[in-house]
């Protein structure tokens, strides 16, 4: 189970902190993805899709925890409750609007990751397939959704988590 | 980029033929998900979630494509504009239901994935973070979502795509 990297991601964001942890958090904010020449054929019809879903690898994570506690909360929670990085697999899951595909390169918007991330999956979002109806979504029914942006935790000397 | 198996999920498909080929197309099939040890810690808080993501990987695809016919069309298409198995990585993203856990077992609901596949994430669904109105989706647009199976074109001796 080895991954290949088949793009790069390219966005404002340098650092964790003040980076947005979710494209739902993260409105209008432009970034591209550089598909590497490779896997280019595979983008064939990708433009008629006005969201797709951007796997990642979150590189910067430095280590695995199993407790954390999440951006969005002051509590301890199972990191597979939380959408935080520091999982036994690091991947991210993002839901970006689809500007435009030029050739090797897709503009995009609502970007939550650091520049240079690592793409290692696109799929098509579609909410046929994708949207659910639910009554309980956990401690995430709590949140406020006003604390948007990550910080240094999840990337080694943690204040806590 | 090595990815470390978290757990194996057991569904009723022992292979691709009648197999459904989303969750959204797989109401009420019941399945679990047995968490190893070393990471059953993580699952702290996951009861609360009606809905998670099953991050999986697909191991019983043969080989990478960039061109595929999916199921649900006739026409060949860009692998990453559809959710075909064989990518160059081959990760499913399945929107399960959560019916228990039960210390390391999972209970879920609308299984779409085959016996035996290797479980690589889990992240908590919420319509706050993933879900999103679209007007475009692409050639999905045009899919009557009636053929809702799998068969073996990405195992091997495919007929075709």
């Amino acid at each position: 189970m080895q991954l290949k990297t088949i793009g790069i991601i390219h966005t404002p964001f340098h650092r964790p902190e003040g980076t947005p942890i979710q494209p739902s958090l993260s409105p209008g904010t432009e970034g591209w993805v550089e598909i590497f020449a490779p896997y280019v054929a595979g983008l064939k019809d990708l433009a008629g899709f006005e969201r797709i879903w951007l796997l990642t690898w979150l590189d910067r994570v430095t280590e695995e925890r199993l407790i954390v506690v999440p951006f969005l909360d002051k509590v301890e929670r199972g990191v597979f409750a939380t959408r935080a990085p520091s999982r036994p697999n690091p991947i991210g899951l993002s839901c970006v609007r689809l500007l435009e595909v030029r050739k090797h390169i897709l503009r995009v918007q609502d970007v939550d990751m650091l520049d240079g991330t690592p793409l290692i999956d696109i799929k098509p979002y579609a909410p046929r397939l994708d949207h659910f109806t639910t009554s309980r979504n956990g401690w995430l029914d709590t949140v406020d959704f006003k604390n948007m942006c990550a910080d240094s935790r999840f990337e080694g000397r943690a204040p806590g988590g």
